[in-house]
Order: C-alpha cells, then sequence, then structure tokens
C-alpha cells in the first residue's frame, strides 16, 4: 500500500492503481520507463496495463488489448496513464494513434514525456478533440520514470542502496558477526531487488565479515534467469579467492572495483586468472571515484540497475558522491542500544544536523514486522 | 491513518473507526480505558461516540446520544464497540441496559472486559437476544486499553518514550547542540502528548545539553490547561537553579530524581528552597531504580502518563528496567552519517543483535516529511 492513497481523490485512485501496474514492469522496461494505465468506465476499472518489458506494447495498447480481450468498447471511455502517450514512431507505433482508433474520449495523463522526440501526445490527442488532464499524483509519476530521466542524462545505473537497521540506526553487532537484522518479508523484499538489478554491490567491509553470495535468491526464478553480478569495492584484494563464496561460486559473474595500484598486484592476477574482473578506479578524497566503476557497470555490463547492500561507509560514500538515486531502508523494530555496532551510514565526522543528507520518503509499506521506507533525495 | 486498516473487511473499517473515536479521549478518560462505538445501519456509520472524560458518559451512551440527537432510531442495528459493555453500576448505570433499551440487534465487540467487576457484558447481551461477535481488531483494541490494563496491574504510570532520529539512529550531531531533528508536523505531534501526560522527563545530559522548557505548546490549550510535571533524572543536581529555564519559570512544577547522596546535599537544599522536589531513588546497576520515582509520580502528583523525551542513555534505562510502555520514534529521512554524533538508544555494549529488545509496530503515520512510529514491546 502506498501511503499517498490515503484520502487521495477518485482520480488519484485511479492513477495509484496505474502507477501500481507501471512497477510492475520495473527492471525489464529498461532503458524504457516504466508505464501503466487504466481505462475507467463510470467509477469502474474495466482494463489494465503496463509497458511489461523493452520491445513489448506500450502500456496503453496493452490496456487496450486487455479491454479487447474481456469485450470491453473502448469508445467514449477515459484511460488514465502515467505518462504522456508517445507519439513517434519507434519500436511500436504511437500510443497516441491507438487510443484516438479506439474511441477513447477522455485521456487522464500522471506527467508529460520530458523526452522530446516522444512528446507531443496531448496536442495530438487535444487536435482530435479528445479531453485531456495533466498532472495526477504527478510527483509520484516522476518519482516512477527517475530511473529513465537519469539513464537519458548521464552515464550512470540508477542505484539503489538497500539499508536494513535497526531503530537506532545499527546494522550488526558490535562483533559484526552475520546475524538477520530484519524480518524474512523485508529478505524476501531484498531478493526481488536482486533479481531486477544487473548487479548487486558491496563495500569490502561487508564481502569479508560476510562472505555473501549476493545472489537473487527468489522461490520461483525464471528458468532464463541471470544472477546479477557480484561487486565488491575495496582497496584491498582477497589474498585466496577460494576462501569466499563468492568467487568459488561464480568468479566469471564477479568484479573488484580497487586503487589502481592494487589492480596491478599479484592478487589481481590470481583474480583475473579465474576469470573475474578487477577494475582500477581513480583516487577520490576518502576513497575511490565510485561513478568509473558504476559508468563502467552499464556500459560494459549492461547493468540500468544496480542494487548496492552496504555496509555503514560505502553506502555514505555512495551518497556522498552523489549516486545513491534511491534508498530501500528497512526499518526493523528493534534496539540494540549499543554505540559501538556499526551503523547503517558512517564514515562523517563532526557534521552538524544542518549538513545533513536529506530524503523525501515516496513509498511506505509494511514488510513483516518491518517498516519499509523508499527514499529519494530532495 | 492507521496501518492495519488496509485490506480489511467491511467489519474491521467500522471498528477502525470506532478504535480511533477512542483515542480521542486518551488522557482524560484514565484512569478508565478509552472505548469507541459506531452504530451501523447496512453499510453506512450512523452514529459515534467515545468515552471523553472519566465520569462521563461511556462510549455506548454516548453513541446512542448521537443517534438521538441525529434522530436515528437505534432498533434493529449494529453496534461496534471497542471493549465488551459493561454490566456493572459504577459512576453511570451499566452500558448493557443501554444497549438493550435501544433495541440494538447485533453488539460486534473488540475485546473482552478483562476486569472481573465490569465484565459479563456479553452474557448480559445474549440472555436479551442479542447477537454477538467478539475478537474483530481484537490485538487492536487489546492495545487501546494497554494503559488501562497497567494502570490495574502495577503501580506504575503508562511511560511513553518518544524519539526523533535520523535514519542511522543519531538524535543529535557530535557537538551536543539542540538543533531540530524532525519536521515541524512531528514537533506538533509531540506537543499534543506533552498536552495528554502528567510529566515530561528527561536525564541529566538531556537537560545540561538543551535547557528545554519540557512545556506543551500547542496552538489552542484550554483556559484550565495545566501543565504537565518537569522531571529531570540526573546523579548531578544543577549548582545554579536560575541558570535553567525549567526551573526558571516553573521551579514549583519541577522534580529532580537523583541519588540519596544528592538528594541531601546543599544543591538539593537549594532547589527545594525554590519550591523544586528532589526525590531520592534507591541505586540499580549502572544508574537508578526508575520505578520508583515513577510510581512517586503516579501516586503522589497524580500522572498517569508521562512522556520521556531522552536521551539515548535514559531512554535505554527505562526500556532495560521494563519501563518503556510505548515507544513514539519519529524516523526523520535524513543521515548523518557520523558515528561519533548520539543515538537514539545507547548505554549497553557488546550486545548480539539476539540481544535486542525486539518490539511490535502498533501504527505508522506520515507527519509531515517523516514517518511517525508507535511501538510496543512484544
Amino acid at each position: 500500500m502506498c501511503s499517498w492513497k490515503a484520502n487521495s481523490s477518485r482520480d488519484e485512485q485511479f492513477m495509484a492503481e496505474a502507477i501500481d501496474l507501471a512497477y510492475q514492469g520495473r527492471g525489464t522496461t529498461a532503458p524504457n520507463p516504466c508505464v501503466g494505465a487504466v481505462l475507467v468506465d463510470g467509477d469502474q476499472i474495466v482494463a489494465r496495463g503496463w509497458h511489461t518489458r523493452y520491445g513489448q506494447l506500450h502500456a496503453e495498447r496493452e490496456c487496450l488489448a486487455h479491454a479487447s480481450k474481456k469485450g470491453v468498447d473502448p469508445t467514449g471511455l477515459t484511460m488514465f496513464v502515467t505518462l504522456e502517450p508517445c507519439n513517434h514512431h519507434g519500436k511500436t507505433p504511437p500510443c497516441t494513434e491507438a487510443i484516438i482508433e479506439a474511441g477513447i474520449t477522455k485521456v487522464v495523463i500522471g506527467t508529460r514525456d520530458p523526452n522530446p522526440v516522444a512528446a507531443g501526445g496531448v496536442e495530438k490527442l487535444q487536435s482530435h478533440g479528445i479531453e485531456i488532464v495533466v498532472g495526477v499524483l504527478e510527483q509520484q509519476c516522476k518519482d516512477l520514470i527517475a530511473d529513465f530521466l537519469l539513464w537519458q542524462d548521464s552515464h550512470s545505473p540508477f542505484n539503489i542502496i538497500k539499508m536494513a537497521a535497526t531503530l537506532d540506526g545499527k546494522i550488526a553487532s558490535s562483533a559484526k558477526k552475520p546475524e538477520p537484522v530484519s524480518s524474512p518479508e523485508s529478505f524476501a523484499r531484498v531478493h526481488d531487488l536482486r533479481g531486477m538489478v544487473g548487479a548487486v554491490v558491496v563495500g569490502g567491509t561487508t564481502f569479508y565479515a560476510d562472505n555473501p553470495s549476493l545472489n537473487c535468491r527468489m522461490e520461483q526464478l525464471p528458468p532464463d534467469f541471470i544472477q546479477p553480478f557480484g561487486v565488491v569495492v575495496t582497496s584491498r584484494l582477497p589474498e585466496d579467492p577460494a576462501a569466499h563464496t563468492l568467487l568459488r561460486k561464480r568468479p566469471e559473474r564477479t568484479i573488484f572495483m580497487t586503487t589502481e595500484i592494487a589492480a596491478h598486484s599479484e592478487a589481481a592476477d590470481r583474480l583475473r586468472s579465474r576469470g573475474t574482473s578487477v577494475w582500477p578506479l581513480p583516487g577520490h578524497p576518502g576513497g575511490l571515484t565510485l561513478s568509473c566503476g558504476f559508468e563502467r557497470l552499464r556500459y560494459e555490463k549492461g547493468c540500468h540497475y544496480t542494487l548496492c547492500e552496504g555496509g555503514g561507509r560505502f553506502s555514505m560514500a555512495l551518497i556522498q558522491q552523489g549516486l545513491a538515486d534511491e534508498i530501500v531502508h528497512f526499518v526493523t523494530p528493534r534496539i540494540l542500544g549499543d554505540n559501538t555496532a556499526p551503523a547503517a551510514y558512517s564514515g562523517r565526522k563532526s557534521i552538524s544536523m544542518a549538513d545533513s543528507v536529506d530524503f523525501r520518503i515516496i513509498k511506505t509499506k509494511t514488510t513483516g514486522s518491518d517498516i519499509m521506507l523508499t527514499l529519494r533525495t530532495k
């Protein structure tokens, strides 16, 4: 349940449903945006559609196909769509044409298409006498396509930080043993995310302390599922690759991002001989220039999304370098009360509250005993 | 909006409304429980009522009075009530009689009355042919009367910890300057709570660092409003009372809970000469035996609720001594990333995750840019 559904008007409820549908395509539509649509007759939704996969039908055409399958005549009905219908011939013909042909008389649009090539849908529809409303749940519809806008404007993948912390912001005990922090339902959401992204990234501390697999362990994986890359960001490469699960199980799907010096060491050669990639990154005050490594993940490995799973110092470095596009933060209702335990975000000193990094909560969801917050930069 | 309203059946929606109404009486019904009731005709709520204040009408009678005022005939209708209707003559006659006289034919009850004196309502109603359903949103209805059960079973007030922390669990910067952490809307909820409780309690660190007023600054305070007691728990009494806002503005409404030795010091005498109370508390491993002080707040000062506003060490001590009956924890979507800043809950060392103190989230509410979590012990 999205928090902004509360007290919403009927139009907002229809748009909220379209947004929920749109998110079902997240991960597979890249580099296209996620889009959802519903067809409304009076106060009832009579058909639903969303863009399911790059190269497949757009949401509007999926929705019309659903109507047709149900024997619903769209003539005179209203369509709610999260993004302005496209007006150009790309992999599919323009959605504006499909809407006009279907006899739809009103289109409610979440947000206009910022892509100049595809835009102009509103004007085209209006020129055919179709009533247009723009801006219902606009912020949510913009949030929905933040990844798409990032891909258009930068060379970076869309990076999601995943964090699970106690009420006092701790992600492990002071002994730093790998112990579960959050509920099984929250774990399941993390595996959903791992199933969606091209790479799961951790810092060296997490890699050495937890010996993680960084794979997706969802129950029903499709037969053609390819596990995400496992990426470790560390200045210290492992001396004994065989001691690490990730390097034993899938060395060719593992990437180390490290210093120039380490990337030319014997340890790097040992890793490369197993098929593991070792990428040097330029230095950065207090660490590595992460953007170079992430851009390479996108262009060389085709990663449109990454999931960064900590620890605290690595997450804070990502945030400080402006690379945290979304944070999925699980608040688990327990208290450690131990200041020596590792914190969810760390590595800064003498920071005043005014210099904190501020986010917006765009979604709140209950996952078992926890609360899952989805956050974006302000 | 309460999180458990999502996907609820119609019965649960009616009961949820009764619960919301009940909470409106919180603070003024003590030592009676909060109770809410709605009268339902088909799928519509036609009257509402809640127990507003100790000695006033019970929720069921308030609801029937509301129906009467609206010209609604309750004959044949269904009443939803959060707590089993009382069956005894207390300050008001039994609610069972009012329900029977009104001709109501079905009563849906959240939870049975654990008080043996008032119980028996179900059997009385059934003996008059009224259909009874028990247990709709039962956990929520039990949570609603947790304060009442505590008052019956112990000598303690119902203690609420208020905390506002960043995603990394920080309540201030490392400089410990008083800077706002949460949003104005969250502050407003804190002042609602201050307006409800008999005492606002802080630890010595907060008292000396923040120089707080500990008063309720709600916009529309009733003319007869009495500010809560300001309580400071510290082993170190202030040397110069006039240096502290609380002691300048309302010394007679200030209480220090301190060690036996400090309570017999000259500093204590100086405080007492201004009308301030200084209470010695027995020692406890790592601090003071807080239960003694809190029980005295209830029996000597009439406090049924207290609001404990930190800091981290004092809150953790309350939790460890089993005195935290509720936590209102504001998650503010910002990150400090500074491990040296004070944490929301602190004072323990070498705690494994398995030894964390676990809570349940009973309510989730958006307050401005923050999320307000209401938590209870498991």
